[in-house]
């Protein structure tokens, strides 16, 4: 990656006076990703996981993880490293995920289940994971591998809660922020902790960073259970109401149902049955204000995001990390 | 697990003074592998990985770890710990393994992914393998991480191969080692390694028991594929030439095809598709003297393995080794 497609890339999300540092290091994160990061002799592997990571998305967490290191000593080497790790250890979970829910495509791409089969997907997943714990221990930082595998724990049980609620239609506040965070959150608090250790930030500071990661995850996630909702197909890439297609019922069906617009007996069998079900529950919760209250519930948490690493010394740093609360709660998809 | 129990597991494979000790270090494994390993608030999940893990063998791997601890300063509580997450990543990648081949049954038990489904299953692996990892985490040695992370991207790289080769019915010496160094003896020699590396043995002695490991992990899947051909079918839980039925070609195999005993032709679709063409190659291996061959030649890594041993000071931990070795070639299944 050239360093104007990363600044570009950058600015979109960070309005700050550390893009130019965090360019270079998302440029190294780049080169691990497609170079040591999924080398091998095996060159059908190789190309593939190239390929689905380089088709992968904004590069969030990645960032998180280099931002976090400013916390402390910033060395910019190892948090790339720690960075791909976090990038590489999402892009296999998603690659398993497609499995599981059998998806045709992702971002308007095929899956690499669906273009190379299978067990060659599984195996694949399995490979960019322990390639990244590989990765990881080159740092030489037990505490980076322990709260990185507490993340990969956490999503496998996000994708167990996943179908759990996809057979069963839960609408039910607690189950639903569980799954999230195990899904989401986990992992963008990881990538926040994970930079603020490497740099040997003080404690206070990596947990202070940890629950910003926590908190912005969940809005994150909230968010784009929202666009599933209100979104362009044409952005999304899929059409709008595809997570209660699926059975995922999310904030959103949760509140309206809270508040009386909905109810259970909408997402029982019988009701489900019913020919245009899913655009008939979609306007009710438009209608009844649950997308507003949803938000609301999102930006209140990236408030609180925020208020966790106000006490952070390093004042460019608590710019950079409200612009990218800013972005969680506002991007179009 | 009981002492009496673990004692007399261990003497089957190690007549030595070290029994005692070791079951001590066994009952410990299980313990942990069947409450902090797979402890989660997900109860189906937690239930089915201490079942599957429960119905595991004959712990050879986590005994491997134990042993090799003796190559220094002996420390149960984090030999165990290695030792359980070792057999966790080898649990893991079974249950992966036995969802791409589509098996419905392992050690005469339904497979997880036949008895749970198979999102659940893929879940099920990515948990265990994550949750070894933050065990190993818990020990603070980065080589351990790394040693364990590099056994996993094999085991990764092995399930690659054994797919590719399924398709191809490849009679090729290479790819037939290369494939089982990455299936078996990578996760023999890191077992090996990491208990050398938690004994803080010198870094002698760690190089001596990962050769040590490497060299008996060939020998035992050559073993393995032997009995795949001679074994009974009462005791294998599959019939004889079940790897041929799906493609593996193994030693034997290629043995008789260098010896002239059977050409590539009789591996080619055409052959394929006549009926009892497994029993016809079976019988012609046999007669041929390639079963020999290759029983020959897994004693023959035994004894290098021993001899990469040599130097080790500890002359109770050599013997015991010698015991592991001979059994890898002599077990019945």
């Amino acid at each position: 990656m050239k360093l104007t497609k990363a600044r570009t890339r950058l600015e979109k999300i960070i309005p700050s006076t550390l893009v130019d540092e965090l360019a270079h290091g998302l440029i190294e994160v780049e080169r691990i990703l497609v170079h040591e990061g999924v080398t091998t002799d095996v060159e059908p592997l190789h190309e593939a996981t190239r390929s689905v990571i380089q088709a992968g998305g904004k590069r969030l967490r990645p960032v998180l993880v280099l931002l976090s290191g400013f916390s402390g000593e910033y060395r910019r080497e190892e948090l790339a490293t720690a960075a791909a790790a976090v990038e590489m250890i999402h892009t296999a979970s998603l690659v398993h995920d497609d499995i599981i829910d059998g998806s045709e495509t992702r971002r308007g791409r095929e899956t690499l289940q669906y273009e190379r089969g299978r067990g060659f997907a599984i195996a694949a997943g399995d490979f960019m994971f322990a390639r990244a714990f590989e990765l990881l221990a080159t740092l030489k930082k037990p505490a980076v591998v322990e709260r990185m595998a507490r993340a990969a724990v956490d999503l496998s049980l996000g994708e167990l809660d996943g179908q759990a609620m996809r057979r069963d239609f839960v609408v039910d506040r607690e189950r639903y922020f569980r799954l999230i965070e195990r899904k989401t959150a986990s992992l963008f608090a990881a990538a926040c902790a994970v930079g603020g250790l490497i740099a040997d930030a003080p404690a206070g500071a990596v947990a202070a960073l940890e629950t910003f990661g926590w908190r912005i995850g969940v809005a994150f996630q909230i968010y784009d259970d929202i666009l599933d909702i209100v979104g362009d197909e044409a952005v999304l890439g899929k059409p709008a109401g595809s997570d209660l297609k699926e059975g995922i019922v999310t904030l959103p069906y949760v509140v309206a149902v809270e508040s009386g617009a909905l109810s259970y007996a909408d997402f029982a069998p019988a009701a489900r049955s019913v020919g245009g079900w899913i655009d008939a529950v979609i306007e009710r919760v438009r209608s009844s204000g649950a997308i507003e209250a949803a938000t609301t519930e999102a930006r209140n948490l990236v408030s609180s995001a925020l208020a966790s690493v106000a006490a952070l010394s390093n004042s460019q740093l608590r710019e950079a990390l409200e612009s990218i609360g800013a972005f969680v709660v506002e991007r179009y998809a």
